[in-house]
């Protein structure tokens, strides 16, 4: 095995979720992930903690999702056990790496926002948990990153043991900013000005603890505030498919319109799977500088130093500030704006950002 | 796909475990069989049931044995999660067919058997549901077998797709033989001569449900009543080590001595579970006719026609009677004894097999 998946899975279970003596754990990936679960399963076991492993398998997924979605426009149910094995967990370990990404192309959008919706209780349950989802560097990811197989685990492995305490540290001079701030703005290039409040609402410090690699900020708007348009000008694939261009306006926080020049109709599923699935319920600014390489993967693109992304569905109830209301959703969709030229991070009309550089970094004029 | 595949995965949930729409469902097996998991998506999705998918990983569980089976005498908690899922289950599937059947042949006996313990509330919970334990080809059990992979799915695939119908009937003339009666006694060669009573318990036709293929009738024994000795003279595979030769010697139903030709300690840390894993808690008789060679698979060689086989540890609930005790244990551990030659099964002093054919087949005589 390679050393560096025992080192991933030690940061897993010590920095990340701290997995402590008499816990229950769930370790959730695909089978080419295995190697490290079965790094993990040494881990926890030596942490005195106890695993449930389950196969998070697209291809078994896509096979039930078809079948079960037939049945009309509510076919599938809460599944009451996985919720009841939820209940009673205390940490949760997700990694990502399937042999194919785009494994779940052929499910059609409004299957996946029905299964969604009835899935919701189970995310929530999972979501309240110490919770991390990481990456297995898998061929397949390589691929959608246009890398060799070997470069890609370089790039992953890397990615996830940067100096946490370094990127804490340098991060918080953000979340300074936006602690006790009322109003963000950004805009980028002739396409993108949005503003939104985020008084009351807490700015999280993610380095490294929910996300593996984490690097970024984010927080809650307050659910009504989002104002303006949004030209989302980074790809993201979603249940294997890759939207490029969207475009979205907002009003009184709701999505009042919205394109994509390319595969709209999955867009078109996310935004009815439920109302809330039209309000954003965070936004991000990606601080990792480290990440040098945009891999189609948004697990790693939403950290880039130089973007910002913004997501419509669940909030993070962390985020939310006792006046403010939670935005809840079955969904959770996380787009990115390209920050590194024309653009302005604004906060209670001071620039923060500009061109991809913050205020507090040495080049930033 | 193979389309066997398909067909395995139907009769596993039509006529196996008859999964109804609603219901909840466990699919746990290691990654080699995932197609046979992605097949059970499909059509547990199309009846309407909700699966929940484990890996069955020896060698993610091999990791976790050794690292927390250093701790000590007692170092396992039962995983309460893993308890809740259960609880919440109506339909457990799960087959074997790991790469590797040794995966687990450098964990000490007595960490597993420490781990059965803390386990048994999970097993006990599991045996309570509808279930079914079937088996997937892949090259680590073809190469148990002595053969090349395509001939033992050949070999699986055809004895999974049996006649249950006929099989069934078949069996009903030895069950008809074992309900109502009161002592069983089974004798082969010079070294194993064991009587039992059965008084009152209930003998049960496996014609492909809880085992998939099936092919036995099995019962329980009264749990005190088991006299005699047993020479064991087929293999079985435990824990990753093959086990030969093992002679038992019963008194007032407990294991008074035994021995093993190899791998013994295996067997140590077996009857050292618990105090019920030194009581018989079944006798099944082999009937399938179609399974026409060893494998060292207990699945299909406990099923051959002029088998024996005898389990310690766990009773079945189902098969012990109102006023009879179920032997409780966190093993089952099933031997066999070949009875082709030179051996005979008597009920209430009738012979009802000799030299591997029944009463009921053609050529007794």
């Amino acid at each position: 095995m390679d050393p560096r998946i025992r080192e991933h899975a030690e940061l897993i279970a010590d920095h990340s979720t701290q997995v402590e003596a008499g816990e229950n754990v769930v370790i959730a990936m695909p089978r080419e992930a295995e190697e490290l679960a079965v790094a993990l399963h040494e881990v926890v076991g030596d942490r005195g903690a106890n695993p449930v492993y389950l196969n998070n398998s697209e291809r078994a997924s896509r096979a039930f999702l078809r079948a079960r979605g037939e049945d009309g426009d509510e076919p599938f149910e809460t599944p009451d056990h996985q919720l009841a094995l939820y209940e009673e967990t205390d940490v949760v370990i997700i990694a990502r790496g399937g042999a194919n990404v785009s494994e779940q192309s052929d499910v059609v959008p409004e299957t996946t926002a029905a299964y969604r919706r009835a899935m919701q209780p189970v995310l929530k349950e999972r979501l309240s948990k110490r919770w991390c989802l990481t990456q297995f560097p898998t061929s397949g990811h390589a691929q959608l990153a246009g890398m060799s197989t070997e470069a890609y685990e370089n790039f992953v492995w890397d990615a996830v043991s940067l100096d946490w305490d370094a990127q804490r540290e340098h991060q918080a001079e953000m979340v300074d900013i936006l602690d006790g701030a009322d109003e963000v703005r950004v805009k980028s290039g002739a396409e993108t000005d949005v503003t939104m409040s985020i008084a009351g609402n807490t700015t999280l410090n993610d380095y490294g603890e929910k996300n593996l690699p984490g690097g970024e900020v984010f927080t809650a708007p307050v659910r009504d505030s989002v104002e303006g348009e949004v030209h989302f000008d980074m790809p993201l694939y979603r249940q294997g498919r890759e939207i490029e261009g969207v475009r979205v306006r907002f009003e009184d926080g709701r999505v009042d319109s919205y394109s994509a020049e390319r595969n709209e109709e999955v867009l078109d599923g996310v935004f009815d799977t439920d109302e809330g699935a039209r309000y954003l319920g965070e936004l991000g600014i990606g601080m990792n500088r480290s990440i040098d390489q945009f891999t189609y993967n948004m697990l790693f693109d939403e950290k880039m130093g130089d973007t910002v992304h913004m997501a419509v569905g669940a909030a993070y109830e962390e985020c939310v500030g006792e006046e403010n209301e939670a935005n809840e959703s079955a969904e959770h969709v996380d787009m990115i704006v390209d920050m590194s030229e024309d653009s302005v991070i604004e906060v209670d009309g001071e620039v923060v950002q500009r061109d991809g550089t913050f205020v507090f970094e040495g080049d930033f004029e």
